[in-house]
């Protein structure tokens, strides 16, 4: 038996809906997180390929035993690590649904291709950015490569030469320029080009549009081309907001591509108590943003905005003989969203995009916002009322940076501490955070993004940090 | 109301278990494609966010109404389009419990990193590679990305210079060698990668290693750097399989990283009876195989894997402090699958891979790559029998190229009917081919790719194409 048959797939697809319903239902009793014992581990990851088929009910049977039990910790409301929210219900489903249609949404006249400019449509919509084409990707990191491959080709053509077919050899260095609050996905995708990274502008915190200023007047003068700024709208760090409005003066006097990486923070543009901080991003000529982080679309789906609308089907589009269509009739014709990024079989992203934007609409959305922005200062206001517990930065959008700083441990060792912090605090399971630095120094980070936090999660936090550096101290 | 509770979630899923166990009854009995009304594509396209939300049962009806109707077509027995397949129902249960699980598989201690490496030993096992590491991706065309870029991060430290840091310019130009059947992704990956794409080998079908040594000579002469072969094990076009052994041989000689694009053909090496053709294939220094595509996982899974352990994590490692574990306990700790490629973020592709994989079985997989190869072969061979049809190219794996060509019709108007003929096809909706050229003249091409084709399905195809034909002669 290779196939099932359509009622198989019935019958496994309910005992399958039960089981996660049952899932999203205990859940949240459970630890956030647990580690896989040792020997389901090496059995996971050295599974072996099996010569006869698995038929449903022993194929569900062992996704329940052994895949199923061991998660990474997102879906439980006391998760506060990186920018990883839970996914929303009508994702999965849309998930699911996007999967039996099966298609693949590199082109043509379906429902998956046009429903993919909707959803670009809608999220431009959704954060104020006057997009004149987008796509959807696989993620934020993505994201920005894709706007950033559409920087270099429009410098390219700018002076007079084409990326595409000559390459970069024997041209002038190509200079992006970050600020050290930009994520590493910037960094990746500066390699990935061939851009042999990027220059990080000095300044803490937010981007120093004098500095930038500086850096591209000294590259210049070395001989080297300055191209494009990618500025963050929300980094994951602090959740702070780049100055967007004078870096779009210092691009437009410099002629750079000024691109604005909000894969996490975009969306806090629906607080409008932020409204101010958001100027100047409709200027940006692309935006990335990821509808899997705050608004829960299931992980797999970024997207990427920008402002000219044939710069993404100059830099990508490679139309081979096999891929061609006629115009006039048929599946066919036109321009294909293959021809808009890098990928050729492209899977139905839109339609778990468009479930949870039509699922939380617009006034959900912009709720969840503002509530998860509250939860995070009312966290960072109460941790700052304890003697042992000092707030690293001023919490930007959903994230709060802070110290545990227990009485009479001397400095050096507190550093220690917090280092050790995360990943105890991880063990035991009652909440879930990881660690950054901060002006060198290793703080614990909350961020909060999922839909069910509630107070008492976050009441959570100081016992189980403190309970966390008594075992620490133990040892 | 903003949040499903987990018995929203459990109604709607039943009701959509429901709908699409029935579309997958009834899929076979309809048009393979058919277009989609002018109102509803426009709808479709400017669909607008709404400020409310939309309750569980309100969005499945939209859903039903306006985008299950109109498919890409490749779940029908019927199509033969492209390189699709249909996607298997477990693979769609895998993704339907892998976006309810929902986690980010960047890294750490969860059964959907651990089982990513089960399934890359799995596929690397099914088509018989010696991977020293590997990783799953969104495509074929991402997976020939990853293993160029590592491809160029080799050959710039066996020059002792470092592409990440450095960038491409100042550096002589990288060359990277393709056949003209070719799958374009490599075009577009030596693009992205800032080499000025691909130089394309001279020569008729299968790569010629003599004109490869001959390319090679000349761009070493002409103070080029030549790094990387791009070879084919299955083209799209045809189903060629490459001269592995004899690419592999010039590339040990040169110095040469060889990349073999199997993202269609590696299945191909499953029929006994062609397993000389793939010999070589285990000397590659990487391969691309698309899981999404033979075996029927839903798309949105690729493959690469690569014969050194070390370099994607020398090519893409990129950790920041907010991303950085300390090893010892906890979630993180070791290396992250984010740093073996591009992606930060990265959906649970493993789980709908082993779900197939568990279903087909190594024998029923087999079992399948045999019947569609010799369903193409019988194709051809019934097509050759035909007085108004040529096979145009021995078929290779599961790909059939003919010409239609009616009596009395003279041979630049056969040339232009060819080209027609896949639109309107299409549009006729009995089943779904397309075209491609051969030797600069249009071809129709079948690719027998899902489960359930019959022998009934096959015989559709020269009634079609002559209904297509007289259809268009009429115009
Ligand atoms: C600010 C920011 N940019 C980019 C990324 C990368 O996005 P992704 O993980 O979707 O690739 C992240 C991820 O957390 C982020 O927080
Ligand atoms: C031979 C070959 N290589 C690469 C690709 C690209 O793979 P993907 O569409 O998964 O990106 C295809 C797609 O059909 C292909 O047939």
């Amino acid at each position: 038996m290779i196939d099932w048959d359509p009622d198989d797939f019935r019958r496994a697809g309910h005992a399958l809906v039960d089981l996660l319903a049952d899932r999203l239902k205990t859940l949240p009793d459970g630890p956030v997180w647990q580690p896989v014992p040792d020997a389901e581990r090496a059995a996971l990851r050295t599974d072996a390929l099996r010569d006869t088929p698995t038929g449903p009910d022993a194929l569900l049977d062992e996704f329940t035993a052994r895949v199923m039990p061991h998660p990474m910790g997102n879906g439980h409301p006391a998760f506060f690590g990186w920018v990883n929210s839970s996914p929303h219900p009508a994702g999965v489903l849309g998930e699911f649904a996007a999967a039996a249609m099966g298609p693949s949404t590199a082109g043509g006249d379906q429902s998956g291709v046009h429903l993919e400019y909707g959803v670009v449509g809608q999220l431009a919509d959704l954060v104020g950015y006057p997009a004149g084409a987008g796509l959807l990707v696989s993620g934020g990191s993505t994201a920005s490569l894709t706007a950033l491959a559409a920087a270099r080709h429009a410098a390219a053509l700018a002076d007079g030469w084409d990326d595409r077919t000559e390459g970069l050899s024997d041209r002038p260095r190509l200079v992006v320029y970050a600020s050290g609050e930009t994520h590493s996905c910037v960094r990746k995708s500066a390699e990935l080009l061939g851009l042999g990274g990027v220059r990080v502008v000095p300044g803490e915190g937010r981007f120093d549009p004098a500095a930038l200023r500086a850096a591209v007047a000294a590259d210049r003068a070395a001989g080297l081309r300055p191209f494009a700024v990618a500025a963050s709208a929300g980094t994951v760090n602090t959740g702070l907001v780049d100055p967007l409005t004078e870096l779009a003066d210092v691009c437009a006097e410099e002629g750079l591509w000024l691109h604005v990486d909000g894969a996490y923070g975009a969306f806090g543009r629906l607080d409008p108590e932020l409204a101010d901080a958001y100027a100047g991003l409709e200027r940006a000529d692309s935006l990335a943003l990821d509808p899997h982080k705050w608004p829960g679309v299931p992980v797999g789906c970024g997207a990427v905005l920008v402002r000219d609308p044939e710069i993404l089907r100059a830099t990508f589009s490679a139309v081979a003989p096999y891929l061609r269509n006629e115009p006039g009739e048929g599946f066919g014709g036109g321009t294909w969203l293959a021809e808009l990024g890098f990928e050729q079989s492209r899977p139905f992203r839109a339609l778990p995009a468009w479930m949870t934007l039509r699922a939380m609409g617009r006034d959900g959305l912009t709720e969840l916002v503002v509530r998860h922005r509250r939860q995070a200062r009312e966290l960072a206001a109460s941790l700052s009322e304890l003697p042992d517990f000092t707030v690293a930065a001023e919490p930007g959008l959903s994230v709060v940076c802070f110290r545990h700083e227990p009485a009479g441990i001397p400095p050096r060792e507190v550093d220690e501490l917090n280092r050790l912090l995360p990943a105890r605090l991880q063990t035991l399971g009652t909440v879930f955070l990881t660690g950054t630095e901060l002006d060198g120094r290793p703080v614990l980070r909350v961020c909060v993004l999922h839909r069910d936090t509630g107070p008492a999660h976050l009441a959570r936090i100081p016992g189980a940090v403190r309970e966390a550096a008594a075992t620490l101290r133990r040892e």
